[in-house]
């Protein structure tokens, strides 16, 4: 499976913009992890490879980014290395019933005798000795990597000797490629704003599209959009909450749809509901844009 | 909101067919209710009109068919006739913690003084006098109504007197149209079959499509689905299970895709995590499909 290439045969970078409030709706913490487990599922399918939170209720919001935040991150960890970065929080109780990513760097050997020279792995820097890491990579045994590194960071590292004595570098190129060279989606980074017009200075997308019912549908913008698309390094794509769309979430900053995006699009026409979820607005947009990459 | 029309100006049927086991990967009925409400949104925000069940396990699948036939029916239910229709049921004890389908026929007024002459509402037959029916549709006032029906019936009424005394007509026809004369999407259908050959063998779609990780990219096939899903008056698409693709659940009943499906699709050309679950695929699929029959 080929990661989504530009002609330039760098990889596209897709980032997707979610209110806090996305689990404002819902007084469960249960319901509140299930839907976040929505999004980061529909982003890792999708090759999402950055999760941006803005705070949309200045009020209220702040607890609501800091539990997005911890979700989202926590969900990306690979189930070995969730204990040893996470401290054991009442917030993350209810993550055991979620379904996992199965992303490349979840779905990885966990026996020695399955490892192959290589592989690359996510892992933890446990210790350190001159210019040499040792690494916890959910291992019966440490590998033992040269490369850049602290203790307590989280690294790739590529087994360059299996067996006995794991040998490794650490891989700081992006994308990961395996064995065979091909790229590898490698999860999605999580980060947090206080406010939409401050994500909207901050990220330096070539392409910038708002989601909303009020957008022009998509069966209209579709030629443009798809060439747009196709030619983007970099793709933003924005999300409304369940209690205000997109563009009553930018009049509150002042702000006009026309000035901060390329496209305003209504990806769901015809809607037979009348509210359409982010977190289902999320998977239907990501389906459509995943369909102008890959035609 | 027009609702997707054919040529002749009859309305496109909508069909999509799904396994037991879709819940059966959590042994948690708050995940399973939450799981059938994803299912139920997705079908309601795209207009399907069936939700076709099948037994993909004989030998554990019926208590899986059950439920799910229980919840889908019951979550299609306007709110105000739940409490009429179904009797209190542990298996329903999680509902409430679901986001509401908002259908038309779920979106009406709740008090006298918002009605208008021609609304349309889902309303219970409770009793019957001559060719009258009295009808309990979810207002202070019965609404007396003219047209067929017996007790315990669910009908859809058209009010035709508003005001003090509520009178209407059993509405058959369908699409439903508002006041305006629009066609309304009016929820879907529930049914469920012992097995999937039964269903295919049963359900008589102008098109069928069935979607599997090994089928031909969506990308590859898209002039051609497109050109038959714009023709076609029904079209029924079939997912498999989180535990089978759909290629191995025809296996065992000694189906081929090429035999029982006009396509075979992937609708998620490069997808990054190793499996998508049921309901991403139903999501994703029909917003596709939409996209098809809008554009």
């Amino acid at each position: 499976v080929a990661p989504l290439e530009v002609p330039t045969g760098e990889v596209k970078q897709l980032s997707v913009a979610i209110p806090a409030s996305v689990i404002s709706d819902t007084p469960h913490l249960r319901e509140k992890t299930a839907k976040l487990g929505t999004i980061a599922r529909a982003s890792s399918i999708f090759g999402v490879n950055n999760i941006l939170l803005y705070n949309d209720d200045p009020k209220h919001g702040r607890d609501d980014l800091e539990l997005c935040f911890e979700l989202l991150t926590y969900l990306e960890t690979p189930q070995y290395l969730r204990k040893k970065l996470f401290r054991l929080s009442p917030t993350l109780r209810f993550t055991g019933i979620l379904p996992p990513l199965q992303t490349p760097p979840h779905n990885v050997p966990r026996t020695v005798s399955e490892l192959k020279v290589g592989d690359v792995r996510e892992g933890l820097v446990v210790s350190k000795k001159d210019e040499t890491l040792i690494v916890d990579a959910g291992l019966p045994e440490t590998v033992t990597a040269r490369g850049d590194g602290k203790v307590g960071d989280r690294v790739a590292v590529r087994l360059v000797t299996v067996g006995k004595n794991l040998r490794g570098e650490v891989e700081n190129t992006r994308p990961v490629r395996d064995s065979e060279g091909e790229a590898k989606y490698w999860g999605y980074k999580v980060r947090k704003t206080q406010s939409i017009s401050t994500l909207l200075q901050q990220e330096d997308a070539d392409l910038r599209i708002g989601t909303s019912r009020y957008g022009s549908p998509i069966t209209d913008l579709w030629p443009s959009v798809k060439a747009r698309v196709e030619k983007a390094r970099s793709v933003l794509i924005v999300f409304g909450s369940p209690k205000e769309g997109l563009k009553e979430i930018l009049q509150h900053e002042n702000l006009q749809a026309a000035d901060v995006f390329d496209y305003f699009v209504n990806m769901v026409p015809n809607q037979h509901t009348a509210t359409v979820r982010t977190e289902e607005a999320l998977l239907i947009s990501l389906s459509l844009l995943n369909f102008a990459i890959a035609s």
